[in-house]
């Protein structure tokens, strides 16, 4: 027998690791929850052909496709096109229906623009969902990149409104407050601006390109852009132009004030800047004072998805060396996809497993989570089992989650149990403690033991 | 441009569906927590070589399994073996590693094994763990009966008390008692006591086949079982015995002790009447008066799995028509599949999804469950838009969950909103109100609407 192990990429979840991200996951649910939004959760499989061609080439190659069933009890004419899609499967998987027809979720996105779709004579729009759930990518797995992830999405769909943008930006500073989440920088750009910067570069077809080189800003530095930016045949006057904008300045106001100058000649960047100006002011009526977090109007901002077509969003903390911990923004024709037009969108995610190694690494998650019951009680057999049994009912019945050790084993391996599973306090129901109707309450951090009755154990442990 | 559409077998869960999902496992959670189990994820897909030969082999053929990445990115000297075992896919398609090396859970069980003896030295026994996470089973669609769906497990590995037994019962009795679930009963039998019935019948060999025909008696009735006893063999004074046994009637305790008239000759069938008096007897000794549900001993209850080797169990409900709503038993060698030996546990699993049909059959879902937010503000644009936000950062802020209708559309389309919403209530922030500092509030299930400050809005939303 082999040893057992699970698949490259993957993770099981320990009680104390599904603990701490239950409290991640918990503490996002009811801020949506508290601004309106609904739970979504679609099925981890999909048709294949809902998926394929969405995600670009690379993405296709990277979506985890599930073997037709059956295909052993196919008779022999069957085979033989079996064979044929076969073939096809060595050259091009994505294009098999008889091998596969179905796929693991690649996102949240995709999904619910079918879904979306699929509903749209019942949903009350505009559609404001969230969605928490696994995704599965077949990535080469290395440190914080996973084959099984978790992605939890915001959107809203339906609706035009810039209140919707400054809504999700008060969902980011407030979930990221909420879980105490030191030097976080909120960063919004328009990607009517990264257009209007295309033109003022005499180079409109290039607005991708130009945008595709300032995402490396942070990583390469503006002499790499700059090469960059030369590469992709933007010539010196644009580069200039760029590095004018890229410079720009001061509070946020400050800043767009800057930007009306040196780009007033474009429509395009006029109507980003007052979609960022319009953004900011609704955020500014709906903030609080308490949030530390930073809302920073960054030029060189770009996000890479390519559907986006307005404000566009991302997230990152100072406090430890570690990409975006979430993005988003809006983007105008997602279920066109599937045949719905007109439909505009916009939403933000929330990078979990990031988030949930920062506050591990800053040892940020609340101590309350290591544990479930918080008292556990020594198991002596006999007699001193039902008297034991009789105060576990108490305990619970008073509302104090509660273990007994289930074999009267040595009272040094129940120790060492109670120890092993972190528990605050053990009740030593022995003899002398049943004699007297009692029990010895041990607190497991301080060593100190008293004897108490089963009420004041109650009203210590509550 | 084809239209939309999810794999058959699977579902899309809308916000009310999710609610009602949500409540369902946090019932059962918080009873979980409540009796020191601790919670476990394991990855949605497992290696092939863990699952395969666990389920039997209609079972090997149900599991969904993951074609390999990268099959087109291999050389010419790879295809040849591919296409070889390619022809053993179309054989028999789970032992195939080059085509097909990884599959989607399809239980809880193996999964929980597996993870037990890859982390048995980082483990407390006896590890007390919950898991709530979706399987996947290549089953034939139809009504009740889907391709992914949820299953919920308990269990207890490393203990041979059968205080684990006791509380597992009271874990159902308390889940059905808050779910409010009527006419609940959870029957028990013991695997010692089917096995001393196949003494008695002369007939040990038989132990399996008995069990399979037992299992049978609710839907077949005795003459049904008589006749499959009589094709597997077991002969007339056999089935007499069976008969005998089948009838014993009265209190749990009546029932155990004309067993042991009927059985005394075999050691087994007193072993197994003797664990299930001493399961009751703990029982009681933990369970709450205030539960309805029945606890029975019922000899005719087998329970198909044949890794069950004491104490067994299964739910149902008679107040609809259903199957059973959860099951379980003791196993003493379950991760002896993978290599670690002497680890006795004992279960019980939640039928989720049958649980929601119950409910939902018998409207017993809270009605508070239906919305989210439970307040929409009307936007009328402009100044009165202004006002609106700052009233919903008030509600907010005083816990209230409200939204505001993103854009100034006409009234009736945002009413219309707010019905499709279930809202409880509207809020009218217009001129008149905004010039008063008031709000009017409207009872959408009443009608009535009032002039109030925001301060009383909220108090009556609170």
């Amino acid at each position: 027998m082999s040893k057992p192990a699970i698949p490259q990429g993957t993770r099981d979840f320990s009680p104390v690791e599904v603990r701490k991200r239950q409290y991640v996951l918990n503490t996002l649910k009811n801020i949506f929850e508290h601004y309106g939004f609904q739970p979504l959760e679609t099925p981890a499989m999909e048709n294949l052909v809902t998926l394929t061609g969405k995600y670009g080439e690379e993405g296709d190659r990277l979506i985890f496709k599930i073997l037709n069933n059956g295909l052993d009890k196919k008779n022999d004419s069957d085979k033989e096109k079996l064979n044929e899609e076969w073939a096809k499967v060595l050259s091009k998987p994505y294009s098999t229906p008889v091998v596969t027809e179905r796929a693991l979720r690649y996102d949240l996105t995709i999904p619910f623009a079918r879904f979306v779709v699929m509903r749209q004579n019942d949903i009350a729009f505009p559609f404001r969902r969230y969605q928490m759930q696994p995704v599965w990518r077949a990535d080469r797995p290395q440190k914080g990149r996973y084959r099984e992830f978790w992605q939890c999405d915001c959107d809203v769909v339906g609706s035009t409104s810039l209140i919707n943008e400054a809504e999700l930006l008060c969902i980011y500073r407030e979930a990221f407050h909420q879980l105490g989440l030191p030097q976080v920088v909120v960063k919004i750009n328009s990607r009517k601006l990264l257009a209007g910067l295309a033109e003022l570069c005499n180079a409109p077809e290039k607005m991708m390109d130009i945008t595709i080189a300032l995402d490396k800003l942070d990583k390469i530095g503006w002499d790499g852009v700059t090469k960059e930016l030369k590469e992709r045949g933007v010539d010196d006057a644009g580069i200039n132009k760029i590095a004018d904008v890229i410079n720009v300045s001061g509070s946020n106001e400050e800043k767009l004030k800057a930007l009306e100058e040196v780009m007033g000649s474009s429509e395009s960047a006029l109507a980003g800047i007052k979609e960022l100006r319009d953004t900011i002011s609704y955020h500014d009526q709906l903030k609080s004072d308490a949030w530390t977090s930073e809302l920073v109007v960054d030029i060189s901002l770009a996000r890479g998805l390519n559907y986006y077509t307005g404000v566009i969003v991302e997230v990152a903390t100072n406090a430890v060396k570690m990409g975006s911990i979430g993005g988003g923004g809006r983007y105008d024709d997602l279920t066109g996809l599937f045949g719905l037009k007109n439909m505009s969108g916009v939403g933000v995610s929330f990078g979990i497993d990031r988030i949930y190694d920062v506050l591990e690494e800053l040892n940020l998650f609340p101590e309350a989570l290591t544990s479930g019951a918080k008292v556990m009680l020594v198991n002596f057999g006999g007699e001193n089992e039902v008297y034991a049994l009789s105060v576990l009912k108490q305990l619970r019945d008073a509302g104090v989650a509660a273990e007994l050790y289930p074999d009267a084993a040595k009272f040094d391996k129940q120790m060492k149990y109670a120890n092993k599973r972190d528990m605050k306090y053990v009740i030593i129901p022995g003899d002398d403690e049943r004699a007297a109707k009692k029990v010895s309450l041990k607190d497991f951090v301080s060593g100190e033991q008293k004897l108490v009755t089963v009420e004041e154990a109650i009203s210590i442990l509550q």
